[in-house]
């Protein structure tokens, strides 16, 4: 930690600061130039935490120097980790497809799409029972019921499944009948829900928030880590930009970003990052370009009728030329595919 | 709704929308111009929600005409709402002052400030019990023991309190110790929280998320009104932007918009828009100015010592004189104030 | 300037980076700590501005600690700046009111709206001869002649004047007829026109840009004074963000932290930052209590016919009484009004 | 045009509006519904352009249907637009690479970089004579004596160049020296320079400003082209949002977007996106992927010693094994390269 005094600060402000700094324990080293003193902190700054430096007569600013993320930190982790999720491994080597509807709405609908995303290359179904929907008066998800047509889904085809969770109550529910859940952008910061989803030991695709900077998005990894559960996979999936062209700006940066500050694995979901279905298809290749270890893609029997994110949902014809047309760039980035 | 259809779209695309829209028994009005024609929808347009025009061939754009919020709508309830919370009334004829620490940090410390705040004019104490914090390991509040402390807070003075919650849990408890409950920020769209603080049945202060529409917070309130509880208090409290200046960007217009579009109350909180103890008195008056209908203001009895949030804090003094500068702002509003 | 180096450093490294600062006749404080070790660089930073330390080997970052801008910077000039304008002064003892059409279409128009101004209040007449325009297609302002009705204007009602510049052309043209220059929102970062304008040595209201933070408006405004001309009043007019309510977000915050950050004079203009003539009025209040030094003010004969801006100028009427409400703020202020 | 009035809306209203509209020429076509009437507007809209029906009584929005770039827009030109510059062509067919110095700095400098990115596959060799810089007290390049090295450079090299100019004067002397003219982020507003680069004739680089929309960056194209210069490329360098691990946010969106609503060429230049070299590669590859038919890549002999943007740089080395990892990317996309 740094602290940065005021230009021509008065040496007794200098020595009050130095000497909070040193009861707590810490070191301090002073560099006084002509016009501005800097103080460098050395030691355990949790200690200063409920200190609020910032306040005391002529400071000017404090520079925090180290991230206050550990478990998910790059730094302190060197090794990319591998998460495993029931027959399927996420990482490095791998290209994870993901597939599947917005919404589970029928048994029959999400063995249709199953069915089909498992023969275009896919490794997971997705699908949602717990729909977080701007509107109360949309469609809100089957709920348990849905759940059990996961369940249904993996015992049929073999693939892993996922599927987001909201509350407490459905995270209990989720360990009943799937292999992964998914913490949504709008509950990127919801801590509580991130601390439950921690102790159910379950793996964890966190989604980035549509307003939360990499470091925050480290942050809500670590709270779940932070109970014991290290199966965290993060998603990126659009901010919240003036653009308005596409539902929210791919943050394809994000990418190489997390793989040079955080050992975690990272996919993209190119569907709700724009929300325009004819622009999944080059922001898919372009996020395994980019070094993604895993792609979340809608797909659906029939968009037309999709009670939710239709406009954005692949037809099945579309999904297996794509999956197709993905091949190669797999291929170059050394991830098995399909 | 309108739906637009791209430039010269055939008289069979064109058709196809209709059908779809009469099958629905809703009524289409063409208007067919030299490039371009435009498909006006009448009636319910409910019924077209799972239809995802979108995708129906040589459609351009669909262009809703009405918002999906009606509850919290003034156009269909002009009149402005007050909201009785304890001894006090939120509305358009008070200038109400809801003031205390970031968190609570020990009885001692709330009975401190409770005293303060309400002999410098506040009406409302206010004080966290359960902490959304960015990294687990910062302080995470006291919980129900902090909620208990409220109540003694409230029976000896007078003032009614406010407590935010972050889960169904801190609901209950929050029922029987506090007058109204706060969702933050961060939980403006955890729909499941929405929908238990509508169950509740108690005055709910609805904080905007850093980087929700205007139309999403409302529908945010409509989730908690859609549930018979009618009792919601809107709350600015900054926004996320690329400035870095202030931690948050304060978007004051939100005051008069949120006038213009909704019956429901509105307050400022300038203490967590900017994050800086100097720029509160300035946000203060400009609040009042704009229009709002009350002020959240962190005090504290040691700024320099608060477990969360201290340099945003103001001291008992800084409050007073505070209070006093406001006074005649109050009164050019028209609203009674201390 | 501090430089952090990344965790376990080599002691080469280290060595590496401080030697290069020392060639430059600078000198280093080193803090170094368990895991990460820090260099304090006290001197002449200039010096070091080519030297690219980031790509060291094992830096991790470079924090600056002081501003770049200097003379438009309060650290280094703690006095406020009064800027002369023909017989008007900006500055902290007066609330300036600036107001006119969005752009100056007729002698006629010019002459109704510059006397029904300078009724209500205002001491400055507003109108744009060069309009920069989104698309080609709009209309472009009346250019010199435009300029000649201005000088019109003055010599009959008294009133100082300012225009907006787009060239190095306008900036000639504009000297001959007008007080005071305008750099519009759009040309904040036009670096050749801000170094023409400082060399014009006219009175300068420079428009924060909709992407600039704080510091690169103030870096604009070092760009006219660095040529010799202290005459700046910078105005904030709104910035781009995800919200559509208003045509941008009023960042009202920019008032007090350039207050804190700078000597010069700040205005605000409400009509551009909304786009949104209702919204003027309490966005116009909230200005004056958050400490501006004045207002812009968009005025019109006939709104429903103006050529550019119409939705946001109020007429006549609506700013005379707009005039009457603002009295008892600026009032409040301790300024002179009127 | 769709114009929409508020609920309830009287009839007398509704004829005003519907009044104006044809006494302009125009049709009109009624929807009304039980609370919502709607009122579509065939024919040419430019007629309205100063009627501001937003004003009128009762009307509550205006939705405009159709783009205002026409030139620049696909619908009216559905073909791709190929662009000839010096021996080059930028378009679908090709994987352009423009590479070299962020400035130049002399003649060696640039003779050395220029043979090394030509040995490495690029056509085109960059450098920037005139610098906007945020601070006046950063280089600002050597202006003419370095657009003359350019013209050493592609005569030695047979290199395509490609210089950015700031001003009327910059074009001037651009013309007589180099092959094709950069509009930087900064002044994609600055209509003037946008003008005088449409009537110059040169092919036109056109970034996208740090907060315009794809909309307004077609708008600005729109003003180059209708000067009567069809040679307009696009360039995607990255938008300003509130992340700050990049420099600027990668829109890579952006590509896919423009191609569906523009013939216009686009490229991508990842090095002032982030930032930060080591994000290059990866972002370069995910450019391709997306469909850009370019890429601007900044490359130094020595990067640490740069006068400008060093820490984004690649050395000669980085540079070559970048080319030799992005020759598998431009063959999947069908695109010659080198």
């Amino acid at each position: 930690m740094i602290i940065v005094m005021k230009p021509h600060a008065s040496q007794a402000s200098i020595n009050n600061v130095t000497e909070i700094v040193k009861s707590k324990g810490l070191q301090v080293h002073l560099s006084q130039g002509e016009e501005v003193t800097i103080i460098g902190v050395v030691g355990d700054k949790t200690r200063l935490a409920n200190q609020n430096l910032e306040l005391a007569p002529e400071v000017d600013k404090i520079v925090p120097v180290t991230e206050s993320y550990k478990l998910s930190n790059k730094k302190f982790h060197p090794q990319p980790t591998y998460v495993k999720v029931g027959n399927a491994e996420i990482g490095p080597d791998t290209m994870t497809i993901m597939a599947g509807p917005c919404a589970v709405e029928s048994e029959e609908q999400l063995m249709l799409i199953a069915r089909a995303v498992k023969k275009a290359g896919a490794t997971f179904v997705r699908g949602g029972a717990y729909k977080p929907r701007t509107s109360p008066y949309s469609f809100q998800g089957l709920e348990e019921e849905g759940l059990r047509y996961m369940q249904t889904a993996r015992e049929e085809t073999g693939l892993s499944t996922i599927c987001e969770v909201i509350s407490e109550a459905a995270i209990e529910a989720a360990a009943k009948y799937v292999d992964m859940i998914q913490i949504g952008a709008r509950n990127m910061q919801n801590f509580q829900l991130l601390k439950e989803a921690g102790r159910s030991g379950l793996p964890v695709l966190l989604k980035r928030g549509l307003a939360a900077t990499i470091d925050e998005w480290l942050n809500a990894a670590e709270y779940i880590i932070s109970e014991g559960n290290p199966n965290v996979v993060l998603c990126e999936r659009g901010i919240r930009t003036f653009e308005t062209a596409t539902r929210n700006t791919l943050d394809i940066s994000a990418v190489p970003v997390i793989k040079a500050k955080s050992h975690l694995p990272i996919i993209v979901d190119p569907s709700h990052a724009t929300g325009v279905r004819n622009y999944v298809a080059p922001l898919a290749k372009c996020a395994i370009a980019a070094g993604a270890d895993g792609l979340m893609i809608e797909v659906h029997n029939n968009p037309a009728c999709a009670l939710s994110d239709g406009p954005q949902s692949l037809t099945f014809e579309q999904f297996d030329s794509l999956t197709d047309e993905l091949a190669p760039y797999a291929e170059l980035a050394g991830r098995k595919f399909r």
